[in-house]
């Protein structure tokens, strides 16, 4: 039977130990797709460690994709996806195993992940722009521009775009053009200081403080109320920056009310290294009522940063997102940073400055927002039709790309989850996104429906009873 | 007059706060193109400091193009570069006025910088490639593939690129793509530590050192003899991390030889956290001779990551560089940074994979060696039939895109720059690129050709003469 060690290692952390081997047995290939793992009770015997070791190790591979579970049958190694296999024309180098993916099992209808249809992007449009591009009078420029801030014509697209959108009005100059949110994070910690703390959601986006601790600083997790996070606790957590996604919060889609964020304008004004960076990511996809103006638009002390993507608009291979700087910082950035290059390709950002700028924007985002509400509506009435309807309570159903879903039933979140895999279904409860604090919300979906395939949803629906209700 | 407070500061920065306040104020507008600075001995007189501190901070402010100087007649403001100026649609913030550009000076002909010629890139080539990737059967990869390694289809490419061109014999999945070497370093730093020493040569790369301390590491600046950095003083720094460049070290030219490459594997053979960034960044360039086999081809250690770039091969408006990270590297990558977002766009990484796999990318290099091959050998013969013929010693002119030229001249280095500046030439001389060395070989120029434009070497060789000899 398989078997690791477990000297040296504290009670603590003999979950997170276990965790790691057998994920480590996987990537090796040592453990391979479709094993069977030993039983929780004979494994943990046979370790010397309790069950609740093993079944939260299992738990946390499953949730990651690395394992899956066959009711009443077992935990079973999960097939990594790789790329094709082709015969390369070469002596094969010595290999040790290595894989190159973080593994992820293909899920038959996914609630978590969002993804993009493939009709869903105008390429042919995408490739005119580039061609007009190439074949402009700025071939020089796009060889050779390489500004840390990004391309001048991107910048004022992109500040139009708000404009109109987002009602902001703002210089092009503030614009910092990046290569992903992530890593704009990582300028953003270079330009306030690595050695502040920095105040995020909890619950909220897992792969953020993730960021924050792989680029070490201190991450404070703050608890949130009804309207955000909770002022007093942030007070108290002595952090000077504030990461917050007051348009749109994950999961649980509070749209954070004018009086707090007033209130957190006035706590950063308070200390003169006390930022906000306003997290705006999926802003485009408030499917009704009117938008919230930005935290940036009422901001006259420059305590606010404004951060959105391109990659959840677009889709999310594309690779382009921007930070709107209060002006200070903006010579500050030049000053400290400017001798970055870029890292966003120029002949990118001069087809998406053209993208944005010829309109062609604007009809992606209504053709995407529609496709999202027909794919909402279809599955709010599949569940109006389905024994769940007097089992669960949606709310948040405008807000964005998920709504919540609370869920009446015996099962454990655990149970759900474990059934839910059975039916090659992906679900997250809002509990799962807590990273210090306890979640006062039991038995509450988050149900992202963007990666949905429409005609798949009824059988969906379906196989979530199944799952919910047992 | 202009003035500036410098209470509270200590002599040592005095320089460094007087180069910032008069930059700022350039950045600010309120010192405007064209307005003439102090001259240095009444400002120093002026301002209470000593003449060298006047003169030392006009001269870094000349070096970074935003004072140029009028022989006999003192130092002026440079015009900043700007976006053109277009009436935006819509009411103007209220506006401080900031710069997001790096001002840089247009000069008549630059030796420091390296630009790309209009018409070396295949443009035509490339949106061919773009129209077929997006025609192609893997839409839907294309919009959702943000793998934090790369995608798949590239990263076989460099391998198999590397295998030709490099005799480097890696498997695909060693390689991790990211938006340029600058974002790289930055996910080195993650990878291997933040709390490390890191070593580079000194003369060397100046944003090499900085892109380190904006990360927070500690830098070592190791010097140099004729092999590289001398592996004594590297022992003594306590650095781990050995972070250099040796088919091609800038700007001595140093190609450093196998006996030296030995002793450093040993070295990092010597402790566990100890590794070595072979940055092979232009070895595509070698204009002669048989190129060096790679640090990483001959360690079996695991001690290596090979970093290089398409961003000099391509053009610089590319920012796709490439790691290859030895294999118990690639796991510790996925397991702790596997969660990251690929930096580079999906539709741009198929593109390059398929212009480096239908071997567009060799024409294209051969191309551009061709080119830079003709224009060194202009500017070679220019000088033989100069007035400079018999005052230069020129060496290192097989190694890549610059010489070096020793000059015999009773000028000073500094005099010979200021010279240079009049007559609209871009020089920088080898102790430029000290950090904390002191320069054992003055008057050596070096000349980077890669951004001239040939028909304007005689002219650019007549400058040079005058600004040399006087």
């Amino acid at each position: 039977m398989l078997t690791y060690s477990f000297e040296n290692i504290d009670a603590d952390s003999m979950y997170e130990h276990l965790y790691r081997c057998i994920k480590r047995d996987i990537l090796q290939k040592k453990l391979t797709a479709g094993e069977k793992l030993p039983s929780k009770r004979t494994f943990a015997k046979n370790l010397g460690v309790s069950t609740i070791t093993v079944e939260s190790a299992y738990a946390q591979l499953v949730a990651e994709g690395y394992l899956y579970t066959l009711p009443k049958r077992g935990y079973y190694v999960c097939e990594l996806e790789r790329g094709e296999e082709t015969a390369p024309p070469r002596p094969e180098p010595n290999r040790t195993e290595v894989t190159s993916q973080v593994p992820r099992r293909e899920y038959w209808a996914d609630f978590v992940g969002s993804s993009v249809a493939r009709d869903m992007f105008p390429f042919s449009i995408w490739v005119k722009l580039l061609r007009d591009v190439t074949a402009g009078e700025d071939e020089t420029a796009l060889l050779t521009d390489t500004s840390a801030g990004g391309i001048a014509q991107l910048r004022r697209a992109i500040s139009d775009h708000l404009y109109q959108f987002r009602g902001m009005t703002i210089d092009p100059e503030q614009i910092v053009v990046g290569a992903g949110t992530e890593y704009l994070y990582s300028v953003l910690i270079q330009l306030l200081g690595r050695s502040r703390g920095y105040a995020v959601e909890d619950p909220g986006y897992l792969r953020l403080s993730k960021i924050y601790e792989k680029n070490d600083v201190t991450v404070h997790h703050i608890p949130m109320d009804a309207s955000g996070i909770i002022p007093e606790r942030l007070e108290e957590s002595g952090a000077e920056i504030l990461h917050i996604t007051p348009s749109h919060h994950f999961p649980t889609g509070i749209v954070m009310p004018v009086s707090r964020r007033y209130e957190f304008l006035s706590w950063a004004s308070k200390g003169e290294n006390r930022y906000i960076i306003e997290d705006d990511y999926d802003c485009e996809f408030r499917l009704s009522g009117r938008p919230i103006p930005t935290l940036q638009s009422i901001d006259v002390m420059e305590k606010v940063i404004y951060i959105n993507t391109f990659s959840k608009s677009l889709a999310p291979a594309f690779r382009i997102s921007y930070l709107v700087l209060p002006r200070h910082l903006v010579t500050r950035f030049y000053e400290t940073l400017g001798f970055y290059s870029g890292t966003v390709s120029c002949l990118e950002q001069m087809t998406l400055a053209r993208f944005l700028s010829e309109g062609y924007f604007e009809k992606h985002i209504n053709r995407m927002r529609n496709r999202y509400r027909t794919l909402r509506d279809k599955l709010l009435a599949e569940l109006r039709q389905s024994p769940l309807a007097d089992k669960v309570r949606i709310s948040e159903e405008n807000a964005g790309l998920h709504f919540l879903m609370k869920v009446d039933t015996h099962r454990s979140e655990q149970e759900v989850l474990r059934a839910a895999e059975g039916e090659g279904l992906r679900l997250s409860f809002v509990s799962q996104y807590y990273m210090k604090g306890e979640s006062r919300r039991p038995h509450v979906l988050v149900m992202n429906y963007s990666g949905l395939e429409e005609e798949k949803i009824p059988e969906a629906v379906a196989r979530l009873c199944r799952a919910v209700l047992g």
